[in-house]
């Protein structure tokens, strides 16, 4: 018989990253919560260098994701995919922002093909992006699949801020570190 | 607490979809079961108009998936990514081609933005394809979200194979009768 089904889980200490409480009022607040969770990913040997999480644009936290694609077995896992899929089951909702709340996505990275995509579904008003794709291809050796050639502006059509370059030096350190272990997970 | 985990399900009536030694050799068998899986996920009301199944290219069933956005409250849950992740469950395999072995994706419809994107890494050599774009969002109202303006070379650049238009019709009345059906699943 074929599985039928798939867990897709995130490692047990993320609840020591997320306080039970924590607010995360600004860009700045948002993005630093997503490298940490890359940074520990790393440290932890749990998947790559990515993190993501998703909130209210006030600063509540809905969800977070980690890269978890060989822990897992499943190319789907990427940091922002497991951070949709977590947030829509908090909220209960199959699109984050239907009941009209702002909601903001932070990313350790500039998203790759798939979970660019994925975007436009999740029902988010704002992407915070860290590191640059050339950044993760450069430090990390990920490549991020092919995009529209205006991929800013198709988020920005659809109603979809973005700022990039939000502690890139920062997100930048923990692919490099990624990159120089030489461990591919 | 936030939820750090998911479960992506299909429906119960899957197995009698699928013979438990069904092989599916040529294109025209591997779309015939990604179109049944299409109409009957409509029929049953789990989900929306679409079906998708991987295989081996001499016919040997890996995985199927059908939209089951609503039904999961996920909106990672399209077909082509319910394939996906369940062949990588039972390929053990995040990449499914790992092995050297051809691996064939046939929709029902074209993949959206998010199926396009995450088609690169799941590890397929070919794309069988039944409606275009244009028919899911005429007939049944989904937006299929940008793409790159060569979609398609991008896929072939990347050594993916693609044919289009295979049971179209087949596969366009299933959108139609639930375009018609008044229903949002």
């Amino acid at each position: 018989m074929l599985h039928d089904q798939v867990l897709l889980t995130l490692p047990a200490w993320i609840a020591d990253e997320i306080g039970p409480d924590a607010v995360y009022p600004d860009d700045l607040a948002k993005m630093t919560l997503a490298v940490r969770l890359s940074a520990r990913n790393v440290r932890e040997g749990t998947g790559g260098p990515f993190g993501a999480a998703l909130f209210t644009e006030a600063g509540r936290l809905l969800g977070v994701g980690v890269n978890r694609v060989l822990a897992q077995t499943c190319s789907l896992a990427h940091a922002e995919m497991m951070a949709f899929a977590t947030a829509q089951q908090n909220l209960r909702q199959f699109r984050l922002n239907q009941t009209g709340e702002r909601i903001v996505l932070a990313s350790s990275s500039q998203p790759c093909a798939m979970c660019y995509g994925a975007s436009f579904w999740a029902g988010i008003d704002a992407v915070l992006i860290g590191a640059r794709a050339d950044d993760v291809q450069s430090l990390a050796g990920f490549d991020e699949g092919p995009l529209p050639a205006d991929w800013l502006g198709e988020w920005q059509k659809r109603g979809i801020a973005v700022r990039r370059d939000i502690l890139r030096e920062d997100a930048c350190a923990v692919l490099q570190t990624y990159g120089e272990s030489g461990h591919v997970y």
